[in-house]
């Protein structure tokens, strides 16, 4: 350890935003980081407010991420911000990570990483450029019960894979909430301030993600059926997907924010030619486990027979649930570490897990052929080739 | 009621055979009926064990379904069979069908109905020139919880549907227990036994037909994946489906025979404007409905609050739990009771809710298209039409 | 086999009465049974009308029990029942079993087995002095779940037991039903019709017979607190019981009839050295069972992995569930086979795995103490004697 | 807000400690603390260790609570700590709080609060005349589904209480841990360090300081088992309790630190004359509430559809599930309110929702009232008075 706190800058986030507030809680939560800068709003009232509930400085509470990033980084290490969490819109982003990284500040950027793959690409050639670090917050990959399913997986539990599940089911856009003002509703389904896609772009993403980072998986070719069924919204609030994968495995993947009812009920189930495995966000403290042929297994957060991996990301004892905020933070936790070697001039123990540029851009490759798909007659979309 | 119980013949189900016992077991759980004559196997050892199993008369245990519909015909009401339930692998039951049927004898026939769209067109050609009732046990529309949901639906709580998920993942196939000689695997996986198709064939056709019934939607086009994942397996093992229904609904359906630790695990989830419905068959006493933005219902088969139609086909109290049995038995009440006023020469007092020859075209094609899109470049394959 | 269906007979059970119509479709499950004779109600009209539904001859339906005791035992074999039914309010069972005992006919009595222990041992010694079975339907040990976890004690995967949670909450006594006529209510809460317990005879003794067929733990002492709830009731709709038994195991049993919600969840939990199980009737093909340090597995009824003894009263494959019916129907096959194994001079192949005199006389004695404890001040109330 | 982040202190919870990390994790959730001083061990080499990990200065770890107290309250407001957190085992808990009370400093205090009755009426006293806040952590009131539950009791949505069933099942001390020197088992086991009780005092507080929340219940009298399963433990790891509440209603209470498998399965069932309420632990995010005779509606955190009080202690969406940290850290929400409320001279906008001295009392009065009985022949052990 380094011996102080990290310290922490925001753009995006003020009061009553949702990832904003998700990232800050997430940050905070083992008690070594101090928020002390921030671009908070474009509102500059509101980002004043917000700088006050988050007892950030007046001095250090910015109008633009320019000027932020600018004077942050004239300050001496120990008093600049170590790293800034981008939380705004998607199409700021690239923007915004770009400024910072140019100015060698480490970056925890929300996901999609960009609007396009194009984008993707050349935020990717920046970072490539810069000495800092560049995170990207597919969250759900920090439950340790994901965790555990990954090694699992890798440890051949399941044998060769032959089929992926993931489904994303969501109701919150089900009305137009959009035209009555809802403020995330009117962002997420503009295409100039989300991309190209609502559905899949925000939430298909991570169940993609999910799989590739549990399986490592790779897509060869997808069909997707987009829908908007709300009147007069332009981008798709439905995605369904069939997947082909390298090697053979099969795929079904949908995300849908009209399912009436459902919450932000992810799941996925892979199945081997050895075993499944079958993990619900909304209960994300179990994972089942069934070895072929033998009773199903419920794997719980905590227990001594699970890997070291999932232990790792474990704060307190079984029965005792961890959750959302738990699994965010867990992101945190390995981009700190992977912060403070870099401060000490440490080389890693082991490899930071937590996603980042390669996953932002297999991201974006993956919406955009979605996309593609989905205004296609033909029945398979090759997924694009990154090399 | 006709004052006597009614005289059942059965065609397949020997010893042994798995969807003939729950045949009978559903045929003889209300006490309605006796089991008087058969041609259980093409085995004659078989065929003599078998019936002495299910006390039937030696010389009422035939060895061809011909003699048996032939000799049965001939015998008065009241001592011949009041019907046929056939229970053999998929290509016998047109052929069966039909011989009974031009004997005049009430047909009660396991499903898919036939192998090909063809001859299932043929078939409904002999049943309309028939006198004789024709009865399909698309046996999961006899769950109280399924007909409630049916009810929901067209009583508008849930809206207009726009999004219907169909899953049925079953695991036994996993391994080529086919070249190991298990019979029933042996004919599911092989063309001349099931027909073009194995697992959308024995259970995506359940999965369709459940929605089918609960939502009355019909199939506008689809785009299908098959695959068969064990080596040297000539049928697919795994169907993955979108569907675009008339009306501008969507569908995903899956179904598959290789999925590890999965039992039969049919669930259906139905979104609409106004709220959301969830069914599992392995949990079937239960039906969720989420109103919109209001708390999730966990409506429990046997309670006041379930809609008649629910009530009709329930036995016992709420939490005494039925299950499978009792809803196959459910069909085979409704055909009781359209026999037997058949018999009374009585009209119905309400509609017989059962599925029939219009399920068994429908479902046949299906089939057909499901076969076609997957062998198929094309995205969208439409249905067939069968006006 | 004895190469011919049994004759059953009924005493009560008339039309809309619950417990009669269980029996009869138990007992006709399997197609081994014809009910021939009744005494279904002690109104000649309701007699009459239910053996019509039931397809009893107009000759075989008794006003009288012992007119039927007296008529059926003189017809020859194979003419009169094999085996008779008794289904009536509780206070009818010993006089009705004790007349068709003497006669040398078969019972299989509801339970509990009488109203009080005294009169449980005089029919006993009636019993003892037979040719005749007698049979006690504790229904809920006929799941093959439950006989799983008797079998996985027996093994000892359990270690030592020590402790046993068992519960039974109901809630449709809450209101005053039976002031107003509802039938069941009426004869429950009635100390004249159901002895001295309401709650604990009609289902805390099913709670302790399931936890005694499991584990064969004894009771030394036990503690009660009843209530009565609803006012103007006689008996006890709640009761609560501290359990010592012998060897130094402990337990907790409860049940009630006026926890609003509750359907009929019966559920046991046994905790012993070395691993737990837990088994909920509304969900009865699974048990859980959690080897000590070790994930919780999900036994599920059907699969190879059980024991020959649950796999012995399974009659179709995982995932299609079983349930009440059936877990019942499993009681009347091991009496068809006692009596068979009677009727052809044969020893049985395995011991009959049913309840019967034994475990009449036992639940007597739970009930008797429970009754004694609850209005005591003293801390324990020793279990009886029935040596 | 008083425009600074709150100043925390610590005793006990050095490295490793278990409760320690959680009342860190907690109280920093919300980015609202600093941690600026401790004495986080008897351990000189420990409590130095434990201080770098959390940030805090060399020179205020201090090494006896004594010093502690006596320097931080010589300091400044503003640098001093505001608060102090006591994690330490049961004996110090009492001798900790009245240091820092007496020196104005507010105390959080972990529970049980003391370990006798005399003691926790001892340090009500030195509170009472106290100027500074006292809170009691029985942390699980921190859920926003249990506020839910006590806002549907409060508006009369279960009618009358009739029944509490409340569970607390664990496994961890079913070996004897403690002769193996695990750390937490050897005080908790110990009665010179827990006090008279281990299960009870440990988790049947916090089973009963749940329904007492909820429904507002005070107990008239109890009568208790306690067993100690492990050879050579002094205290009972098992407790079980029959209770009888002012007013009539009926409880059923058991905690158990000896089950196998079972990992913190606190839950609580509570049904009155108009409904019932399930709550399990495991599982926070939902609460099961059953109107009599409506279908079971599942609650579910973050919906419209919950009280004001629920929301008010909710952080990010339904669906994104909170725990155990989430709700702990709530309880040190309503403390920072209350601190800050002190120090700006403010009145409280609403009552603080968090447990205190009077709890403490309670539950001291519970824990004994269970002691006595549990050795007592007498079955019924009246409530201390408390007046």
């Amino acid at each position: 350890m380094s011996g102080r706190k990290l310290l922490m800058g925001m753009v995006g986030g003020g009061r009553d935003a949702f990832i904003g507030g998700v990232h800050r809680a997430a940050a905070h939560l083992d008690g070594q980081v101090n928020l002390v800068a921030g671009c908070f709003s474009s509102d500059p009232e509101k980002a004043r407010l917000s700088a006050e509930d988050f007892f950030v400085a007046a001095d250090r509470s910015y109008s633009s991420y320019e000027e932020m990033a600018e004077k942050e980084a004239s300050l001496p290490v120990g008093e600049r911000i170590d790293f800034v969490s981008i939380v705004t819109p998607n199409f700021l982003h690239a923007p915004v990570a770009k400024v910072f990284l140019k100015k060698g500040i480490h970056v925890i950027c929300d996901k999609p990483m960009t609007t396009t793959l194009a984008e993707a690409k050349e935020l990717k050639k920046v970072a490539d450029e810069s000495a800092a670090l560049f995170f990207l917050t597919h969250n759900y990959t920090g439950y340790p019960m994901v965790k555990e399913a990954r090694e699992r997986v890798r440890k051949g539990e399941l044998g060769r894979i032959l089929k992926v599940v993931s489904e994303y089911p969501q109701g919150w856009l089900l009305d137009s909430i959009e035209s009555e003002g809802q403020k995330q509703a009117s962002w997420r389904t503009n295409p100039k301030k989300a991309g190209a896609s609502c559905c899949i772009g925000d939430i298909g993403t991570h169940a993609e993600n999910l799989g590739h980072y549990i399986t490592g998986l790779e897509i060869e070719s997808l069909c997707a059926e987009f829908t908007s069924f709300v009147e007069g919204r332009e981008l798709e609030d439905d995605g369904n997907l069939l997947i082909r994968y390298k090697g053979g495995a099969k795929g079904v993947l949908y995300a849908s924010q009209i399912s009436a009812g459902e919450e932000n009920n992810l799941s996925i189930r892979i199945y081997g030619t050895e075993g499944s495995l079958t993990w619900y966000q909304e209960h994300p403290n179990e994972l089942k486990f069934i070895p072929k042929g033998q009773p199903a297994q419920i794997l719980r957060r905590g227990n001594d027979y699970l890997s070291e991996e999932a232990q790792r990301f474990t704060r307190i004892p079984f029965g005792h649930p961890e959750a959302f905020l738990e699994a965010f933070a867990n992101l945190y936790l390995e981009a700190f570490r992977a912060i403070r070697d870099r401060l000490d001039g440490k080389e890693p123990e082991q490899p930071y897990d937590i996603p980042g540029m390669k996953d932002g851009v297999y991201g974006m490759a993956f919406i955009e052929a979605a996309v593609q798909s989905a205004a296609s007659n033909e029945k398979w979309t090759p997924f694009p080739d990154l090399a």
